[in-house]
């Protein structure tokens, strides 16, 4: 229920799971696709990357896309504040900016389909400018939205995610591993050990902290001295999205049979009819077929109050009315994961920006609090949002600390994490600083930002 | 170095200060205003409501000033979601309006000036909706801004805000009230006390709660059960504004003498040269002379930054830009109150939703959470932000706790508050509940909101 996708173009996490011998196979993509234009009656059956709509709707949306890439390749990843457009573009919404390009509203739809699952919000709720940062980080448009070689939904775990986290763990040793007890105070003072006190009352002694919750959950922790101004004002402008995850398993994987991918997307706005977002073939390394999909942004909102039982009926219904009436006869079982009330993580997959957060803001994002170092997917320099940004700001936080801690430089955003990893013992473990020093911090941050994703978080991937 | 202004229109907070023997007396606006126009170099000397720019910029301003009162007629405070354009109104920046009402930069900037002293913000970081929905609720857009008779800046109070906090604080009784304490939790179950803990590790047991802070505030505290989502929402999208509030204390009244005002605005974009949005005459009752002024929005972002020192250097550089050189050579002393460094507070002078906010989760703003009832500034149906908004939340809440527990219906959100603060003692004091039973809580809690007022806000008024 949480993150599934990986791509050949996410660096740091297709390096960790080679290392960590874990494998994928690519996401089903054969068949044909299925469009919902405006309301479940109109279902429309298509094959590759051109929708069927007419042809002025086809003009108008390759149009937005050309428009928005051209946008995302002028915010640059590292210092999108360079962009001339940067002020103008942040004090606008997503929305707006869509409203003005498109002459059709099916494409200001199609535009909400793919927020509610990128990012589990409606265009209104994201700043365009923080939007095209987000889709730089992952290399364009196109490939966070689109499928196949190097696209966001290039390939699948075998395993779950979480099994990342508990192999990592076991390298780790599962001692060094405390769960269940969320930090609630975090105290620093010059020239001592950093004091990281937590709900159950267990005190951490460190040198260096690093954190990787999201952002919008720092200003839940209880800083002494407090946050400088302007991260706590990124905890407070980027909440987190709503998401609802489900899975359909059946006895066969009938839209196979009936020549579909099982891949579609809803442009319908109304979220007591249509909720759904996007649906994918789920069907497993073994086998057993399934369908996923996304209930994301206001049809969550709507969604998340009511009951599973309620949830399930109109997700039924839904796919009974794209895949075929098999979508109920063969139904084997339907899960779902409502992010929104995980109280750790309040809601998913990723924290957006509201407008007027990044311009003026961004600078907070990765600059190190005194000994308090910040990882998490949205302090990632690549794919943001994902768990390749997860891994990858791990790396970076790690090498932080190692360098002001002046250890060995085998550890580098630009290195392989496999040297923390090493079959010969993590190295710096020979410098033997107690159990909550210094010494196995840059391993354990890895751990920590895999964590987000176990136990707290929904990822896009 | 709050809250300062009240109005004959505000008739919760003005019924207050008449029982409680407090005084106002009018806002001192004879004689000229100022206005600057890009830079510090074009000053601008007028008489009036009618600003020195040539008749375009004034047809300009006029038309974009009627338009706003228009819509914001059509957003009722009771109930904002039955306009029919809010979903629309919602999606989209107050910036994005602005550009594309107006012709010409500088009322661009003059939206800026209103909203930098209003919330603390840029009108990029506001949704459209909820700065018409904060309008309606203080009456109309120039009840807000403008000056003269019934407007926001009618009158000021003859001692500070927090006098009207010492005189409830001791009608209640100090020993009742407990400060510098925060709320770390609040737990409730069904048919059992509320059980309140405080930072220091107090634990207060209650019938009912009345929780009086910002809404951004709100998910400091741990609940037990969590929050509905949509409260938590709330909380979420609804950053506090940035906002320095400064008083600079003159020899003599030399802007008097010249025949000002000391009412001046500024139409500066740049932070670093002009960062001033607002003065007004702030010569004290017993006639100290003195002029009190606002940084806020990208301002106070820049320079909530610099020292103090700093501070002061280039906000008398504006005074004597603004008001003359004797703003340099008569000033006796400068002082601020920079609200973004407020840790209970985060910013001032009120939280302002964020687009997508209020049309999805307008409905848990006044919701009871159980046993928690809902007061504060951000959830007045009248004059929210304001002083008056607080005491009219309060009312309220105290009407709803007086509702559930039976309590004779001498407390209604539209009575006086009298009722409360009677001379023969509490109406409920008799059922002797104990300490910090729910006896002293319908009365406590209009103490509560003013506190918010006395330690944690700066209010417009």
């Amino acid at each position: 229920m949480g993150g599934q996708w990986v791509s050949n173009s996410q660096f740091s996490i297709m390096k960790l799971l080679k290392e960590l011998n874990l494998d994928v196979f690519p996401q089903y993509q054969s068949g044909y696709n299925r469009i919902v234009v405006h309301s479940l009656t109109d279902v429309r059956r298509f094959c590759g990357h051109l929708p069927p709509l007419n042809l002025l709707h086809l003009i108008d949306l390759h149009l937005m896309i050309r428009k928005i890439e051209k946008m995302v390749a002028m915010v640059s990843a590292e210092n999108p504040l360079a962009c001339r457009f940067a002020g103008e573009w942040d004090e606008q919404t997503l929305q707006t900016f869509v409203e003005k390009t498109c002459w059709f509203s099916s494409n200001v739809e199609m535009m909400a389909a793919v927020t509610r699952v990128m990012f589990g919000a409606e265009p209104s709720q994201i700043s365009l400018f923080y939007f095209l940062y987000y889709c730089s980080l992952g290399g364009g448009f196109e490939i966070l939205t689109k499928n196949g070689k190097d696209s966001a939904q290039e390939y699948r775990l075998k395993d779950t995610a979480s099994n990342i986290v508990d192999v990592l763990q076991e390298k780790i040793g599962s001692d060094n591993v405390s769960c269940d007890d969320p930090v609630v105070s975090i105290c620093q003072k010059e020239n001592e050990f950093v004091l990281v006190k937590t709900k159950k009352g267990k005190i951490y002694h460190a040198r260096h902290v690093i954190c990787a919750i999201p952002l919008n959950l720092v200003n839940h922790i209880d800083f002494v001295p407090p946050l400088p101004h302007d991260r706590l004002e990124l905890s407070s402008r980027a909440p987190m999205g709503n998401i609802i995850k489900f899975v359909a398993t059946y006895e066969h994987a009938f839209w196979r049979a009936h020549g579909d991918s099982g891949e579609s997307v809803m442009l319908v706005k109304k979220s007591t009819t249509g909720p759904l977002s996007v649906t994918f073939d789920a069907t497993t390394f073994n086998g057993d077929p399934a369908i996923v999909g996304f209930i994301g942004g206001e049809h969550a909102v709507y969604w998340t109050t009511k009951s599973k039982l309620e949830r399930e009926s109109i997700v039924i219904q839904s796919l009974v009315a794209i895949l075929g009436k098999e979508a109920e006869s063969l139904l084997l079982q339907y899960a779902d994961k409502d992010w929104c009330k995980e109280p750790y993580q309040s809601g998913g997959p990723v924290c957006m920006m509201q407008p007027g957060c990044l311009k003026y803001f961004h600078q907070a994002l990765r600059r190190p609090f005194y000994s308090v170092h910040w990882a998490g997917t949205e302090t990632a320099q690549k794919w943001t949002g994902f768990m390749d940004g997860a891994v990858e700001s791990g790396i970076r936080a790690a090498s932080e600390v190692a360098n002001r801690l002046q250890l060995p430089q085998n550890v580098s955003a630009d290195e392989s994490v496999s040297k923390i990893f090493d079959d010969k013992g993590l190295p710096w473990k020979k410098s033997n600083r107690g159990l909550f020093g210094v010494i196995w911090l840059p391993a354990l941050l890895v751990l920590g930002a895999y964590f987000v994703y176990k136990n707290q978080r929904v990822e896009q991937g």
